[in-house]
């Protein structure tokens, strides 16, 4: 029987810019009275992270331009926050509503160019961490050095998606396991040879993480303990579709 | 500490057409020495469910149509394949490449409109549920007599997404849970009322049974252990985008 446990870990403290993030999560580990294991994943909201490299803006600094101001007013938004989400981003793809969505320098289409006011306190807001996939390998290789073992590391966030309602999380910085599964050329018990099988699964992990992380409980790192990950150089930059090839868009 | 745990249930057996799938299923709980505790709910991928209603379709029936004869001869595909396929969609997204992305009659957009060769054997093609809602209500019923107790039933199937690579398992069915799991007007920790937070948590739940599925390993249905899901009369539907509020597509 495969069995897959996922443990909530919340109590890391409050992260700071400049926080050591392996000792907030060690912290968080002790409180939970968890010991990280050969084979655990270890799936880490964003907002941490971003908090540790200094990532939130207090918006009391940003003078906003105009056509923040007057679209932010159209729709009753903070003008500063609009002009945020217009800085950090590469592309709008669109802009309706008092909502943005918008194409951020990682390549990911989501809400607001990922800036976000929740979970960070007064007048602040938080961005995405700047280069996610460096993000994720540095904290995997202080946890190696650590433990003494490969624990991959999955950063997430939470995005919409087109067609579906809802917002499920993905993974935006991945390292120490490979986010696709490549199920092509492999037989089903049948003998078909499965042709379109690629399976996202560090967007599995991170969506399964996000049931013991919950959005208002502050439990902001989950540890996944009994799922087979593929070993190898894998990136969160694997799972931004080329547009040339994608037929959803 | 939040301990979630998702069990792979295999050895359900070979599944036929009007077979009852609550045997199947109770003999696949009964391999893997697992039983229901109240608060389960139950994963199971879309295609043991249509295979016991009988939506497969054997491709030496089908006549193709000019149309898919000429498209599918393009692009190397099986004519009567691609004559499925069309007669599946309500409406063609794109159609290109060999691949076609279609709106089914349930409102899903996905590949093939959920038409698939892999896992069923010969010249045989699996078709989506007619309505997945009314099958997981039915298998939800048949838990609830059999055990006394509530259990939620998800049907899966894995889709492509718009801007991300890869597929990812997501609800097409729902019985006995909410799948949208709404945080507006709730407060952070730091006061800051949540404006944008419905989480589409059925899919998430969706991805996370994958991860124990696999493709090619004939665990057709996953066991998941303490989500603190919301009761309620929810639907699959639910989580169908209405286009006039999709921002991504």
């Amino acid at each position: 029987m495969t069995d897959l446990r996922i443990l909530g870990i919340g109590d890391i403290g409050e992260v700071a810019a400049g926080d050591d993030l392996l000792t907030a999560i060690q912290r968080g580990l002790v409180a939970a009275d968890a010991q990280l294991m050969p084979g655990d994943i270890l799936a880490v909201t964003h907002k941490v992270v971003s908090k540790a490299e200094g990532r939130l803006v207090d918006l009391r600094t940003i003078e906003p331009s105009p056509f923040a101001a007057q679209w932010a007013e159209r729709y009753g938004k903070d003008p500063r926050q609009t002009e945020v989400v217009l800085r950090e981003a590469t592309r709008v793809v669109r802009m309706d509503r008092g909502i943005i969505i918008a194409e951020t320098r990682h390549g990911f289409v989501c809400a607001n160019a990922g800036v976000d006011a929740s979970n960070v306190g007064g007048d602040m807001v938080c961005l995405l961490p700047l280069d996610p996939d460096a993000s994720a390998r540095k904290l995997a290789r202080a946890l190696e050095q650590a433990v003494g073992f490969v624990v991959p590391v999955i950063i997430t966030d939470s995005f919409g998606r087109a067609w579906r309602d809802g917002v499920v999380n993905v993974a935006i910085g991945v390292a120490g396991l490979l986010p696709l599964a490549d199920y092509r050329g492999q037989h089903d018990p049948y003998g078909y040879v499965l042709s379109a099988s690629v399976m996202a699964v560090a967007d599995e992990l991170a969506a399964a993480a996000e049931l013991v992380m919950g959005k208002v409980d502050q439990r902001p790192v989950a540890l996944i303990r009994g799922y087979a990950w593929q070993s190898g150089n894998g990136s969160g930059q694997q799972l931004v579709m080329r547009p040339e090839r994608d037929m959803f868009r």
